[in-house]
C-alpha cells in the first residue's frame, strides 16, 4: 500500500465504525517519547517522521499538524495532494479540526493515545461545533496496517540496588503507603519508566530509553502486577512482590478491578484517558490525583547522585577526546556532521558502563546549529569548515547514570557578534548555576536567571532552559523542569536538571552551552532565615574559551570559568590520553586578565 | 443578640433549609477586597473583622479560617467556646470541612458568594467523604440579621474623558466586539470596577475603592444593562447607550436571557457561580472564557498614564512634606503610629483632585512593621521612637490617578543588620525597576529579581513583589501580577504595577520599600532581534539614604539611587514649602562615595 491507499483504507474503515473522522496524536499507549516502530502510525498513514505531530483525517480533507521545529520536514515528506501541515503552536489541532467539521459530524479517537486534558479541550470546541468527539474501541489503523511490526520485546535486566541505590521492595512499599495515602488501592501505571524505577529494571524495546513496555497495577501492600511479555523476563525473577502478566490482559484487568468496586489512583498527567474510563466504566472508582513514582524518581538518592558524578567524569574525559580530535584532526581533514556524531558514540562505548546513547546526537555545523533540534540527513549534511561554529549536543546511558553535555566550538576565526552571542549565553549559564534560593523555589522562579544577560541586548531563545534527567533511564524526566512555563514543582536535594541557554540565528548559526546540575543544599548564612538550596555541576567539559569575549564577563563570572576549567582538568585529566592531556590543558587555561 | 445567640440563630436556621452546615468565605456577590456594612456577614456572625476570612458552620462545632497575617486577630476576636481557628493556608477550608463531616451530611453554601473553582475543590472533597455540597436559594445569614445596614447606594458621578482616556462608547463597543469574537451574546459582569471602567463612573459605596455597587450586562453591540440602586445615578444621563433597572431585577433578568436560549460569556475567575448557573438552569448557554474588560482595564491608555505621573509628582510632595515634618518635629515630638497616619491624610487631602486614601494606611513603628498588613489599634499603637525603623504604606486616590508608595524610615541611629536588610531590599528593588526583557514576558518571570539578593544571605518575603494598580481605580488590580505565583499574564505598555519587596523579622522590624512602575516600550539595541520592554518609575519619594549601607551597591545600583534622587528632587522639589525644599535637597543628595 502507498500512503494514498492507505489513507483511502482508513477512511473506509472510519465510515465502517460510522465515524466521519479521526484524529490521533503521535504517540503511544505509554505516553513515550520514542516510538517502537509498531507504534509509529503517524508516519505509516502520512509519511510524516518528526518526533511530535498530530494526524487529522475527515472525508475530503487530512492534515498533520507540528510545531516549528518540523515546518521544514512537513513540507517534505508530506504529499500536498493528500495532507494539508499546519503549525499546531498558531493552530491547535482542536482549533484546525473544529473549523473543519459541520454540526453532527462524528470524530473518532483512540482514547489509549489521548491524556484527559487533550480529551477535554478537544471535545469543548467539537462540541461548540455542534460535532461529537467518539472514542473508539480499537485503533482503526491497526486493522488496516496489515504489515505492522510485532512489539519488540528484547530482554530485561534487574538493575543493581549498586547503581540503584534503593531496593525494588523499599520502593514498592514507600510507593504502596502513597497510594493508601492518597485514599486508593491500586495506583495506574502505564509509563515504562516508572515500572524501570519502581521494579529496578531496564530493557530495550525503545530507541535511547532503556526501557521495557509494560503496564503495572501498584497496590496499597506494595504488591506489583506487572503485564508485559513474558518472554523478555525470561531469568528474571521477582520473588512473590510481583506478578506477572500478559502484556493483553491489562485492560481486562482494570475491567475486573473496576467491576469490584475497587479505587484507582490516576494521574491525568501520566496516563491516557482511555485505561482510567475503562475501569470506571466497570463501575470502579477513579481518585484523580498526583503519581507519586515521578517525583520520588526524580529525587535521586545519594547512590544515584555519586554515580551521576562518577559517570559525568568519565562521559568527560570521552568528551576531551572527542572535542582534542576535532579540534588536531576532525577540521583540518574535513570531516562532516555524520562522521563527527559517529566518532563521538564510538569514543563513548568504549567505556565498559556504556549502554548507548542517551538521544540521537545533534551535530550541527553553521546554519544548520540554528535549528535547536536539527537531525543531519543526507541532503542538510555540511562538512566543518572554518569561520563558524560547531553544536555538539549528545550524551550517554551509562549503568550509572545518564548524560546531557551540549558544546558550541568554535571553528577557526569566529565573527565578533557571535562570540558576543556566545558570551551572553555564558553569563546566563553561569548567572543560573550560582543561583542560590530558598526551599520550596520552583524551576519556573529560576528560568529567568539564564535569559537576562541575552534580553538586555535584544535576545531570548524559544525553547525551555532545563529538563529533568533520569539515572541510567530517560534523558527527559519530569516532574521539575527550569522554564518559563508553569512548572510548579519545587526543586529537591538530588535532582538533576540540564541548564542549556542557547541562541539561534536562522541562516547563519545556533549557540547552546549545556552543563547538567544537581539540587543540593547549601548552607545559611549568619543571621539568614531561610533554608538555601544551590546547585553542584555534573557535567565536566570544557567551554570553549576562544569564543568567549572577556570584557563581557564581571569578576565573579570569569572566576565561575576558571574555577570550572581548574576542575574539569583535576577530575578529567588522569582519565585520558597523552596528547587529549595536552589539548586538555590549553582547554583549562584560566582567561587571560 | 449576642455572637451566641447569631450562631444558635443560624443553626436553627440551616435546620429549616434541610442542612447540617454552612460554609461562607467573606466576600459579597461583587467579589469585592473591600465590603459594605451589610456585607460583613462573617463579622456579623463570628466577631472576627479580618478582610479574609472563612466561616464554617456544623450542628457542634464552628470555625473561622483565615491566613498568618490574622492569627492574633482570631485569637482575640473569636470566642474560643464557639469557635475553632485555623491557619487556611495550612488548612483549606475543604480539608477542615471534610475532616468534620460524617456520610450523608449536607452542606449548604451561598452561591452568590463563590467562585466555581473553590465550589468545585469543596465539592470534589465532601464528595469523597460521602457528603453532599447544597446551593441554598438565599443567604441563611440574611434572613436572621435583623438589624442588618440597607445597601450603601452613594451617588454616582462621571469619570471625565479628561482623565479617562477613552469615552464610554467607545469602551462599550470595543469590548461588545470582543464578547461576539468570543461567541456570546452578552457578558456577565458582576464586579463594580468594570462598571466604573467601562461607564466611566464612579462611586463611594465601599471604602477606598471608587465603586458603584451594580451588576451589569454588555451585548455585542454595546449596549449596557446596569442593575443597581437608581436614586444613586440621579442627575446623570447614560443616553440609549446604557438601560439601567433595580438591582434586584438582576437575578430574574439572568433567568430571562437563559430562557431565551441566549449565549452568555462568563469568566469564572471574575462572578460568583450562582449568576452562571441562575442563568444555565433557565435554559441559557454558558461560554467560560476571558473577560476582555480586566485586560482592557489594566492597559492605561496615554491619558491615564499621563495623569498618574501627574497624580504622582502631587502625591511625591505630600509624601516630602510628611517625611519632612515626620524628621524634624513628629519624632522629637514623640508622636504615635495613629497621629502619624492621620497627618499623611490631611497633608494628601490638601491636593483638589485628591478623593481620598486608596488604602487603610499602614503606619508601623519597631516590631510592628513585622506584620506587612499591619493595622493600626488602640492596644498596638507606638510612639515612633528612634533606634527602629518606621513604615508607612499608604497611597491616594486622585481623579488623575492612584498611588501606592512604600518607605521604610529609620529613626536616629538604627542597627547595622537592618541597614544591611534595608540594602538587600533595595537591591530588589532596583533590579526589578532596571529590568529590560521581550514582549510576552509575565510578571512571574520577573519576580526572582526582586529577590535574588535577600536569598543569597538567606532572606525571603511572603507575599508578592507586585500588583497592578487602577487609574483612580482599585489599588489592587488584575490581572496582571508579579509574583512567584502561576500569573501568565503577559506584561503590556499601560499596565501600571507595583514593585514592593520587603523583609520581615518578628518581634524587631519590617522593612518594605515600594515604587509604582509603568511598563514602557524600550529600543532594542543594535543587532538584536527581539522587540523589547521596560519599566518607567512613577513614584517621586526619596528612599532614606541613611538606611543603605553604600558598599553592598555596585556601581549600576548607586548610578540608579543618585539618578532617582535627582529626578525626585527636580519634579518635586517646586512643589513644595521652602522647608520642606531644604530637607528634600538633603535627602536626595548623592551617596556619599
Amino acid at each position: 500500500m502507498n500512503i494514498a491507499e492507505r489513507l483511502a483504507a482508513l477512511r473506509a474503515r472510519l465510515k465502517d465504525l460510522g465515524v466521519d473522522g479521526f484524529w490521533m496524536p503521535r504517540t503511544d499507549e505509554h505516553g513515550s517519547e520514542y516510538l517502537p516502530p509498531h507504534a509509529e502510525r503517524v508516519a505509516w498513514l502520512t509519511g510524516f517522521t518528526g518526533s511530535a505531530g498530530v494526524a487529522i483525517v475527515l472525508p475530503k480533507t487530512a492534515a498533520v499538524l507540528s510545531d516549528g521545529r518540523y515546518t521544514v520536514q512537513l513540507e517534505r515528506e508530506l504529499d500536498p495532494k493528500l495532507f494539508e501541515r499546519a503549525n499546531i503552536m498558531e493552530v491547535p489541532a482542536s482549533t484546525w479540526l473544529a473549523g473543519r467539521t459541520k454540526a453532527g459530524m462524528r470524530i473518532g479517537y483512540d482514547p489509549r493515545l489521548v491524556r484527559k486534558p487533550e480529551k477535554a479541550a478537544m471535545a469543548k470546541k467539537l462540541d461548540a461545533a455542534g460535532a461529537e468527539l467518539v472514542a473508539l474501541d480499537a485503533n482503526p489503523i491497526d486493522a488496516i496496517w496489515t504489515d505492522r511490526p510485532s512489539r519488540p520485546a528484547l530482554p530485561v535486566r534487574f538493575h543493581p540496588t549498586e547503581y540503584a541505590g534503593e531496593d525494588a521492595g523499599a520502593k514498592t512499599e514507600r510507593m504502596g503507603a502513597a497510594v493508601a495515602k492518597a485514599g486508593a488501592d491500586q495506583l495506574l501505571i502505564t509509563a515504562p519508566e516508572s515500572i524501570a524505577w519502581l521494579l529496578n529494571v531496564r530493557g530495550a524495546d525503545v530507541p535511547f530509553n532503556p526501557l521495557p513496555l509494560g503496564f503495572a497495577l501498584l497496590g496499597t501492600d506494595g504488591h506489583v502486577r506487572l503485564f508485559t511479555d513474558r518472554p523478555k523476563l525470561e531469568g528474571l525473577d521477582f520473588g512473590n512482590r510481583v506478578a506477572v502478566e500478559a502484556y493483553e490482559a491489562f485492560e481486562p484487568a482494570l475491567a475486573d478491578l473496576g467491576e469490584r468496586g475497587l479505587r484507582l489512583l490516576v494521574d491525568p498527567a501520566y496516563s491516557a484517558v482511555g485505561f482510567a474510563d475503562r475501569f470506571a466504566a466497570a463501575g470502579g472508582k477513579v481518585i484523580e490525583g498526583e503519581d507519586p513514582i515521578p517525583l520520588a524518581r526524580a529525587i535521586k538518592n545519594p547512590v544515584e547522585v555519586a554515580g551521576a558524578f562518577a559517570a559525568q567524569r568519565r562521559d568527560g574525559a570521552a568528551m576531551a577526546r572527542f572535542l582534542c580530535w576535532l579540534a588536531e584532526q576532525a577540521v583540518p581533514a574535513g570531516v562532516d556532521e555524520v562522521a563527527a556524531a559517529a566518532r563521538l558514540t564510538a569514543i563513548r562505548a568504549k567505556d565498559p558502563l556504556f549502554r548507548g546513547p542517551s538521544f540521537e546526537t545533534i551535530s550541527a555545523h553553521g546554519p544548520n546549529a540554528a535549528q535547536p533540534h536539527y537531525r543531519t540527513t543526507a541532503e542538510t549534511n555540511r562538512r566543518l569548515e572554518p569561520g563558524s561554529v560547531y553544536l555538539v549536543d549528545s550524551g550517554g546511558q551509562y549503568l550509572d547514570g545518564t548524560t546531557d553535555v551540549t558544546r558550541t566550538i568554535g571553528l577557526g576565526e569566529v565573527a565578533e557578534p557571535i562570540r558576543v552571542q556566545f558570551t551572553l549565553v555564558l553569563k546566563g549559564m553561569i548567572a543560573l548555576s550560582e543561583a542560590v534560593f530558598p526551599e520550596g523555589t520552583s524551576g519556573a522562579q529560576l528560568d529567568t536567571l539564564a535569559r537576562l544577560p541575552l534580553w538586555r541586548r535584544g535576545f531570548d531563545f524559544d525553547h525551555g532552559t532545563g529538563h529533568g534527567v533520569g539515572s541510567y533511564l530517560c534523558v527527559h524526566e519530569g516532574p521539575a523542569r527550569i522554564s518559563k512555563g508553569q512548572s510548579p514543582v519545587k526543586l529537591q536535594p538530588g535532582m538533576i536538571l540540564s541548564n542549556e541557554p542557547g541562541q539561534y540565528v536562522a541562516g547563519s548559526h545556533g549557540i547552546r552551552t549545556e552543563n547538567l546540575l544537581v539540587v543540593e543544599q547549601a548552607e545559611t548564612p549568619p543571621g539568614g532565615e531561610r533554608r538555601l538550596l544551590r546547585f553542584g555541576t555534573l557535567t565536566l567539559v570544557p567551554i570553549d574559551r576562544r569564543m568567549v569575549v572577556a570584557e563581557l564577563l564581571d569578576g565573579a563570572e570569569r572566576a565561575w570559568l576558571d574555577r570550572y576549567h581548574a576542575r574539569v582538568l583535576a577530575e578529567v585529566g588522569s582519565l585520558v590520553d597523552e596528547p587529549t592531556r595536552g589539548w586538555l590543558e590549553e582547554a583549562c587555561a584560566p582567561l587571560k586578565a
